[in-house]
């Protein structure tokens, strides 16, 4: 049995095509389309790719999105300040703050910016009280990654409620709020860390898995259930020779491709999960592109909320 | 086997006890003690009692508690006209409005109003900003009945790192803050509800057994592993003397105690679960004591944010 693969490319192709009309209208009315801030400090290579795909997502959706650069030597008041130039700013609807921020920031540093983020521009939902409205049922802005995987178990006909759904992963990013978002749809809901007692088995309890650990290859088919929804939401770019030859056979198209570029870009699902589960997301196309979909549809909606008054309060 | 019983009663009071000397540290430096405002609104027996029982505590820890009444028939504008009359009071560095409100005022009423209360000053841990704060981990506030509970487990030396907790509940002031304060002591998690598949399985996976559903004597021996701790939060006022008679023989002092009252106040554990769990909280008598314990504890560390710079920011 080889496992159904969700295709993300797709599905965020969806969610972007099904925003136009909406993001038309906003601008019809406005004068103006919906605009996103972005802030990136310094020069992360992979910063740097993300910001690229986000603004390139933002223009093809009719979307404005700007960037504003500030060198790797910034300081927090400086980053500070940027933010809350675009709070100020009359075009921009939404902003984030492309993570992660230098070191020499402290690690306190991407709180303390998050939490100068105007609540209603806080389009990563990221400010403790969207979080908190996001506990209580009540929100507008939810993390991008968690609410681009509800929307694509939706999409695929996966269904959620009464279904056992573990998370392995605890970060305020992507295991709470995944978590909560699958806890509001009805699913018995798991979570699980480094501190868990034999892993592999509460994993095999999941109808859901959902891996957000950041560890290349880490869930073997130990972990999964036959038949199981597999969601891998890591990233890890792999330069280690042994551990690619380890996982891909001389001769397959991704170690080819570790040949040809140095590296790979893995999940924190090992391929060989693929014979066992019912339905898994690829890395990469499957959880990346909902990200970006999910932060244009975050952009949108902190637009129309700041200007379309809701129907009821 | 009978289950060690966790004195709630015992471990509040030493709580309370604890607090004593910061209460008159606090007390001699700025002139007066630490202020919590109550607001009630309308006359409903259970809250009229939870409200008397506050007020006493407060004042038998040296605390100031005063107490705001307002009519049944108060419009939203009134209550919340009283919480910002505590917002701004400089005596007062608490404030909590008695829950439920009455029906009248709506379902959305209780959001709006604790969102009108000063986060500093919202000594419940229900203000969306705080509970975001709790999920993130930087919190001063959080819900009391959870907060207790943690207490209890350390008090009573019952470990959480790598325990798995079952908390059956997801309401806002119980079982989703007591997941996520089990999730930050490196318990794996799992919450259940209405909707998960097979209950009494899942809840046999439990080293810590939280249920906080609020229906009486739900939770039989089926759902207990033995040895597991067992935190009963349920509190119902039962006057069914069917369910009675089948939960307490003739003779026993409970259903004597029901033949002389007329009703019961029962938990969410069923009194057979005391022969399977390695250690039990009674009700009434174990979590309630504690609830308001944290009560006064957080009334205090409110007023020492106020006006005690932190060491580090």
């Amino acid at each position: 049995m080889s496992a159904r693969m969700l295709d993300g490319t797709a599905v965020g192709l969806a969610i972007r095509t099904e925003l136009r009309p909406a993001v038309e209208a906003f601008t019809a009315t406005l004068g103006r389309p919906p605009g996103l801030g972005i802030v990136l400090v310094g020069n992360d290579a992979g910063s740097e790719l993300y910001v690229g795909s986000k603004l390139k997502s933002a223009a093809e959706s009719g979307l404005r999105a700007d960037l504003t650069r500030l060198p790797a030597t910034a300081s927090l008041g400086e980053v500070i300040a940027a933010v809350e130039r675009l709070n100020a700013s009359d075009v921009h609807d939404a902003i984030l703050v492309q993570s992660p921020l230098p070191a020499a920031l402290g690690a306190e540093a991407e709180r303390h910016v998050v939490d100068h983020i105007a609540v209603e521009k806080d389009v990563d939902g990221f400010h403790p009280i969207n979080v908190g409205r996001l506990v209580q049922g009540h929100w507008t802005l939810a993390a991008c990654t968690p609410s681009g995987v509800i929307e694509l178990l939706d999409r695929s006909g996966i269904p959620i409620v009464g279904k056992h759904a573990v998370v392995i992963g605890r970060s305020d990013i992507v295991g709470k709020p995944m978590a909560l978002l699958l806890l509001h749809r009805h699913a018995t809901v798991t979570i699980c860390h480094s501190k868990t007692v034999d892993l592999p088995a509460v994993a095999r309890q999941a109808d859901i898995l959902v891996a957000a650990i950041g560890r290349p290859a880490f869930v073997t088919p130990a972990y999964v259930k036959p038949g199981a929804t597999v969601i891998d939401v890591g990233t890890s770019r792999v330069g280690d020779r042994a551990l690619v030859e380890s996982i891909f056979p001389a001769g397959s198209k991704r170690r080819d491709a570790f040949e040809r570029r140095g590296a790979l870009t893995m999940g924190d699902v090992h391929p060989s999960v693929e014979e066992i589960a019912g339905a898994l997301t690829p890395v990469p196309g499957g959880v990346g592109p909902l990200t970006i979909a999910m932060l244009l549809k975050n952009t949108l909606a902190a637009a129309e909320q700041r200007f379309v008054k809701p129907a009821t309060s």
